[in-house]
């Protein structure tokens, strides 16, 4: 069966505003001075997954900066969801789109993440298509590096191959179970990364999401797509499909992942060069470290300070600390009452 | 006897970098969204001295910035000094300026301090005015707001009128002896502001630095300012002139005088806006205090940070802590080593 790469590149994540801004989102960004996390993510898949099979599943309002910078991906590839409803309208749409297509197994993949060791990633996503070929969901698992509270974790039955049963999906954590999770040396991390045919998982939203189903037969009898969408079932892939499912395998994931969270979860993945991390014209520093560094195009001077994050754009400089990386969402909705619409 | 001024702008200072470069010194900047201090300076003047009779002596790189900010002063009143050759040069020539214009009092003022009572400035200038008119020359004595090491002090004998002799000046003081002088609530900052007649300076010029005197007879016969300037004498106007003079007086002021000589000084001229004080399009800040931010144009949105220097330029984003402030110097020169003539 031909491998389909479904990227979902829907997300608004305003973590890294001012950088990201609604018709900007993560995905779109440049933030190690190279290309766009969504442009890397289409160029990883390359070798496997050739341009004309992979899907981009995004919103109206990104559309236009997803297919500037993606100018391979055919027009038609480009599926705009009329309103974001979460993940499982999406996988059974883009399943309903593989099927239109002749058929084929899909890798589902956020649009937005960095992977270090990429010839290992298409390893993994080609041993997962084939336990997927044999017809069950597959999950990737990622390899935790960390005691996370911020992730799902998944509880791995026997391995057979490469692959083992799902026996649990565990919701984020508190920070002790988070602990034990990983002391135990078993549980993976959920990244939200999925392989199965389309006929599978059409099956799968047939017992599972009735609702979907009907709204997938009306699409399939000539509806269109923007009255069709408010009858999918708005919920996540996890709680309304895995869940509930009896099929679920995983294959661990060990390629130097990170969800590129956060401005400190970019620190961990660029280079440490003394004063910090990040991307400038130029960095001339004393006394500086560990800061992160957002300023293109500019010479950054940085004297005595630590552990700062410093965001330059056009219209906005942002500067906070590290630790309160996560509080910045407050201070965009403050900004959001001050200006609305005008610098979100 | 006409007034004329004497506005010093030929400064070049760094400790505004990376808002002051070479051809853009501290004179030419707006420090607070407003007119800049150069701007300011001559409009401060414009009730006691009318634009043509505003002398303004700058440098040759500096001489375009000043004639933009200053479309009323007339081209000829722009003096370019050749080379900087400390101020007994300048005060020396704008004399002899002054004496081809038909004689007159002359006001020596910096071109890039701030004054919060302009009228009391201009009132304590024409008080010291009055007192050069009978033939002595005039200083300013700023009247002390706190034990300064970074100025020269100035001791004031008995007072007669408005004005005292000059008993002895203080060069800039140890910690300990600027504590004594401030307590003991007589002595006086000076400032650099001179005031004396054109005839009353030029002689003391002759009894002080004879070399000076030949250099403005050659002047007088015809010689070209350029090849005359490096035969005056490159001392400072005090030591050359006042420290060696019999009849100086000082006249106290005291109209909310600062020589805005760093960023942590501008803080203290500027209004505290909560998150500290600066100039941006608009500010959003929680958490934040005490921090000085110049960053024009944009929303600047500060989360938890203090007492921080940010000053956002088109190419240079400066990064420090307000008690750094003075090593800013430091870091311009490895910018410069760095990046010769790029970014100065």
């Amino acid at each position: 069966m031909p491998l389909y790469a479904v990227v979902l590149a829907g997300g608004r994540g305003t973590r890294f505003w001012p950088l990201s801004r609604r018709v900007r989102p993560k995905q779109c960004l440049s933030l190690d001075g190279g290309p766009t996390l969504i442009q890397r993510t289409v160029a990883r898949l390359a070798p496997l997954v050739p341009p004309e099979r992979v899907l981009v599943v995004t919103g109206p309002d990104m559309v236009d900066a997803v297919r500037a910078q993606l100018p391979g991906i055919p027009e038609e590839n480009l599926l705009v969801e009329p309103a974001p409803r979460n993940t499982a309208p999406v996988v059974a749409w883009t399943a309903l789109e593989v099927e239109r297509r002749g058929g084929g197994t899909l890798l589902v993949l956020p649009s937005d993440h960095a992977v270090a060791d990429e010839a290992r990633f298409r390893d993994t996503l080609a041993e997962a298509a084939a336990v997927a070929a044999t017809g069950g969901l597959v999950t990737l698992g990622i390899v935790p590096t960390r005691a996370e509270t911020g992730f799902g974790w998944i509880e791995p039955g026997a391995y057979e191959g490469t692959s083992a049963p799902v026996v649990r999906f565990v919701e984020k954590p508190p920070q002790a179970v988070a602990d034990a999770l990983f002391a135990g040396g078993r549980h993976l991390w959920n990244a939200g990364m999925f392989v199965w045919r389309h006929d599978v998982v059409l099956d799968a939203v047939a017992r599972h999401l009735p609702r979907t189903a009907e709204a997938l037969a009306a699409l399939r009898a000539g509806a269109g797509l923007a009255e069709t969408w408010t009858r999918f079932d708005a919920t996540s892939v996890d709680y309304g499909i895995l869940e509930h499912h009896d099929a679920i395998r995983v294959v661990p994931a060990d390629f130097g992942w990170s969800d590129v969270g956060s401005w400190p979860a970019l620190a961990e993945v660029l280079p440490d060069r003394g004063w910090g991390s990040g991307v400038a014209e130029a960095v001339v520093a004393e006394g500086a470290g560990a800061n992160l560094v957002h300023a293109p195009g500019k010479l950054v001077a940085l004297l005595n300070v630590k552990e700062l994050i410093v965001v330059d754009t056009p219209d906005v400089l942002l500067v906070t600390r590290r630790e309160d990386a996560q509080s910045v969402k407050n201070l965009l909705d403050a900004v959001e009452r001050a200006y609305p619409g005008r610098y979100s």
